[in-house]
């Protein structure tokens, strides 16, 4: 039986999980793979803290390039984060001709391309299973399991803080701010939550999956993205679960024959669907193809141990690929066609409105004129109770309309005088 | 490029979903794999019926042995069914050194062990990704995914028939045999229903599951099954319903030191969770690992393309592996501990039993008291109206207990003066 060395560089979180794993669970991998994945280095500044993981005596050590140029070495597991010294050592290890795993979707967003490249020169695995989805195998299944299908449609439901957080808000029907403090004490949400609330991390994984099934790699500067914070409230939430509905925030990445829809938006879904099932932390990926229909994969988006099973299960793919002396030809696709991401006016769904109207006759009438002129069709508008400043509360759920025509129809009704305050408008998808 | 000529036997109705999928995405897979996969042959008795597909002239003909021999065939793809033809055919190219992809679990169960050994002998590839769960991608997911973790449980809706059977009935409130008549008449359910209805089926590929997850051949005949036929009635799946619960026909393989539960049969799961969404004729796996806690996999579990779309994934790996002159070591594991299957009676859960109780003082203390003389703890016991013949409709649900314990408690209740109808008993899981 051939050994595979492995080298784990920072010894964080995630690289305390997948140390743990290797460790504990190299009987189990040596059964399916038929290989003996061997932890031999693990590389951090910090060799002092105990991160709970017993290291077999010589293993931990503070110089990531002395692991990297270890003979013993085969394979290196990138988990430092962030893109300086990060990037330093993924190079030098593709460099050496060593596979490379990686849960870094900042890197691959910013380096991805230059690294990707290095990777074909050099002949070696470059592997991101983790970067989206954490222990979920969405990359794997989009990659393999549908390599043979036309991929349609994928939502999306990628960052478990907003998920947890819309949960929490549905559940206690409290505030966002109030929830996001909970959140925050419970360890579930940063103490500066950007990156989760306002649907930035989202739009990564979107952009990484978008380039998996359509081969091509976005500009995710470009993309339209809308976060939760200062969007959703508990009114709305409670209002769509009266209609049969929840709102996540989802990431979606639609084709169409004019172009394509890659977006982060907080979104209603069926509250009796799958998407609409997933709640709490959890992540979840539902996807369309020509010839499988829907699939969906759902899971631990994020956590040191489903994250390191990821991590593993790339790391015994890079072992595999090893010792057969092989790799794979194709990391990311390119495709042949050009692909043009459409903009936000351009996107169809149907929508949720929440309107403010003047208790009044005729006011209704100058709502559904105004939805009508832009070329809105409205399924169903209903009024919920009178306020007591003399407005009411109009829900109306449109067919299938263009954004931007949505928004014109809006804000003509918002110009208008029978509306109070501002509308709220959110797609709605599944 | 390389290109890799791919042989179809049998052009049934996935035979035709895959020549579909492997014509019309054939620039997909290039982009994808880096390679040309061109269907060069399909072979099948039946030359003349129309299936919906333009194969290429000179492509389809009778003889399956001269397709396998073929120069221009690298891969072959059986999906004539069944275990005489079919396995001679698989032999035969499995002889000839090309990889073989099937969606055959009847074959894969009555000579796997034989067939495996001589692909290994030969050293080419022999994929089945397709045997379980259709569309979704569960066996890749449990052989790649979570390759390095161990698989503590299992939980699978496997059976498309049942499931849509089971939805029918709690959704229009009517009989098995009604919705069994209609589905017939559909053709969702087949003229003899027994493989499906009794859980057979499922069984199977509990089996699979079971084998790639603990690497061990489990003996089917031995295994404990229970279908919905004569088990299921809609009165059970309305107080299922009642208590927060729907009743799925559940694959169960769980993990536990004294040994593996492997079997077959209709279960409580909770109605708001994810398993408790998936309805009609999808399917879903659920699986509990150490280190990626629940993961799931939804999707259709049959149906022309979606069962194509996953062997043209097994397809373009087998095609990769053979560009790269290589194949997977380790096809189906092998564990060095031995596997103990417990018997039903050791099998532990909670339980839902509806029991039928003399309207009578000291009936619900009968009952109660054979619950506890046999160690089976009660968390909720309700009734549920009189009915006009004297004896009151008696939900019970218990805490985790042994099976063995719940039946013999069960027995005595059965026995004693204060019984009327036969108790049910289902069990409870998720």
């Amino acid at each position: 039986m051939k050994t595979i060395g492995v080298a784990i560089l920072g010894f964080g979180t995630v690289g305390a999980g997948v140390a743990k794993g290797l460790l504990e669970n190299r009987a189990v991998l040596r059964e399916r793979t038929g290989l003996d994945i061997e932890l031999r280095r693990v590389a951090d500044l910090d060799t002092t803290t105990d991160r709970g993981v017993a290291l077999p005596e010589g293993v931990l050590g503070p110089d990531a390039g002395a692991a990297i140029r270890d003979p013993a070495v085969d394979v290196v597991v990138e988990l430092i984060g962030g893109t300086g010294v990060a990037k330093k050592f993924v190079r030098e290890a593709l460099e050496a001709g060593k596979p490379v795993v990686t849960a870094n979707k900042k890197l691959l967003a910013e380096a991805g391309a230059e690294l990707f490249a290095l990777a074909a020169e050099k002949g070696v695995d470059l592997f991101f299973g983790a970067s989206v989805g954490g222990g979920i195998p969405i990359i794997r299944s989009v990659r393999d399991g549908l390599v043979g299908t036309r991929i349609e449609t994928i939502y999306g439901i990628l960052n478990g803080t907003c998920n947890y957080i819309l949960t929490a808000m549905e559940r206690e029907g409290r505030s966002f701010d109030e929830v996001l403090a909970d959140a925050q004490r419970l360890g579930f949400a940063e103490a500066d939550p950007t990156l989760d609330v306002d649907g930035f991390d989202t739009l990564h994984k979107a952009a990484i999956l978008a380039a998996l099934a359509h081969g091509f790699a976005p500009d995710v500067h470009s993309l339209p993205v809308q976060g939760i914070r200062g969007v959703v409230s508990a009114e709305d939430i409670a209002q769509a679960r009266e209609l049969g509905y929840r709102i996540k925030l989802l990431a979606i990445v639609k084709d169409a024959p004019d172009g394509l829809e890659l977006r982060v938006a907080p979104t209603l879904v069926p509250a009796d669907g799958m998407l609409g099932s997933v709640s709490g932390v959890f992540n979840a990926a539902m996807v369309k193809s020509d010839l499988d229909d829907w699939t969906l994969y759902y899971g631990r988006g994020a956590g040191r141990l489903p994250t390191a099973a990821t991590v593993i299960g790339d790391v015994a793919e890079a072992a595999r690929n090893l010792a057969a002396g092989t790799h794979r030809a194709v990391a990311v696709p390119k495709a042949s066609r050009e692909i043009r991401v459409k903009p936000l006016g351009e996107c169809v769904s149907r929508f949720y409105a929440r309107l403010s109207l003047k208790d009044a006759p005729g006011s209704l009438a100058t709502a559904t004129g105004a939805f009508s002129k832009h070329g809105v069709s409205i399924s169903a508008a209903v009024q919920r109770g009178a306020s007591a400043d003399g407005f009411a509360r109009v829900i109306v759920l449109t067919h299938e309309a263009k954004r931007a025509d949505m928004d014109a129809a809006l804000a003509e009704i918002a110009a208008s005088p029978v509306s109070g305050a501002a509308p709220v408008c959110l797609g709605i998808e599944g």
